[in-house]
């Protein structure tokens, strides 16, 4: 029986936490995947890269996994009625409910992760507790069948994880073996605590604004789930 | 200045080949990425995905970087004038010349790689020396110019190494900690030396008919260059 694993696809969406998981699940035997929103038009992701959703939200049909990445247009998405809705809707049926990176805080808008084990961005790791998450620094976490990763390229960690779950341990290895993923990264820089002061000081500085309307969005939706 | 890097974009790549690069790249300051096929005409990845390119060979601009993705498209290209021409024409006046997984035979097949040392994704990575390259069994491949990544997921490794390059240890650096690659895989499955020996035989199963095929298209090349 086909899986249907659909991605919620947004303006503003971080192309690789979709992109990521996508080619990891394709992989796998017997999947349908799809590219969700309102309508068909194409969306600019945040780095630019041009995607097409392939299904609406009206039409879409009830997935197997439903799955929110994160990107510079998540602030916008968790005050969209239509996406809460649909994501609640989903949640109802759906056996795995998932996000990567900020995606975490478009499932919390939607009070999904409620008194749960979650993750999210190290940037808006703290903005998980303000939406009742119970927050957890890990790269993939689990809460029952709630799965969430943590920055970008961590969907891939997820996804493997995910493909683990839905298909055993040898399905999952053997996509990880197609995709060579023996990562080596050149630098070791990747969370707050190894990269460089500076850099983390960089870093920490360009997410000023987006952590200013994003905790403003999160402290509403707070009030709203009550 | 702006800096312009280029992907060749064709029917059946694999897509997370360009878009972990992608996300990379297009976070450094000033850079125009391109997606350059024959035409406009959107393609379809290996694994489903649907992306457009931004401009076509004709009309593409002198590249700082060019760069050739893999996929199950590969063996076409490899033979396809008009893909072998755009690559050596821009390898003549390109600061960098690179490619990910099996676009490594792409520009082994333009006579690109002859007496250097080059990476592809493990399955073919016995293809290189037909192609007159050295080949090296590393993550990312360095030879003077010319950078090589290995299968797939090694594209990240890839555009971390080259970020450094064009903009220093520090700005890959920030990248890095943006895309939050502290990459953890649930499994030690990403390599032949490291996967199970039923999951790399089955790996190995999937991949005999494309061997078989590009192995035929190399040898032909390599006749062609001599």
């Amino acid at each position: 029986m086909t899986l249907h694993i659909g991605f919620v696809l947004f303006p503003g969406i971080q192309q690789l936490d979709l992109t990521g998981p996508y080619d990891v699940l394709a992989s796998l035997p017997d999947v349908k995947l799809h590219l969700i929103w309102k309508d068909l038009a194409a969306v600019t992701s945040s780095t630019g890269l041009i995607l097409s959703p392939t299904i609406t939200y009206a039409e879409c049909p009830t997935l197997d996994v439903v799955c929110v990445p994160g990107g510079s247009g998540v602030g916008p998405l968790m005050e969209d009625e239509q996406t809460l809705d649909f994501l609640i809707a989903q949640s109802q049926t759906a056996r795995y409910v998932t996000s990567i990176c900020t995606g975490a805080l478009v499932l919390g808008a939607a009070g999904l992760l409620r008194g749960r084990r979650a993750t999210t961005h190290w940037a808006y790791h703290d903005m998980l507790s303000t939406l009742g998450a119970i927050p957890v620094q890990e790269r993939v976490v689990r809460d029952g069948n709630l799965f969430t990763g943590g920055g970008i390229t961590a969907g891939i960690d997820f996804a493997l994880t995910l493909a683990a779950e839905l298909y055993g341990e040898a399905a999952a290895q053997l996509v990880q073996l197609q995709l060579e993923y023996a990562p080596a990264p050149p630098f070791n820089a990747g969370r707050p605590d190894t990269a460089p002061a500076q850099v983390l000081a960089e870093a920490t500085l360009r997410t000023v604004e987006s952590r200013k309307t994003r905790s403003q969005i999160a402290a509403r939706a707070a009030t709203r789930l009550g």
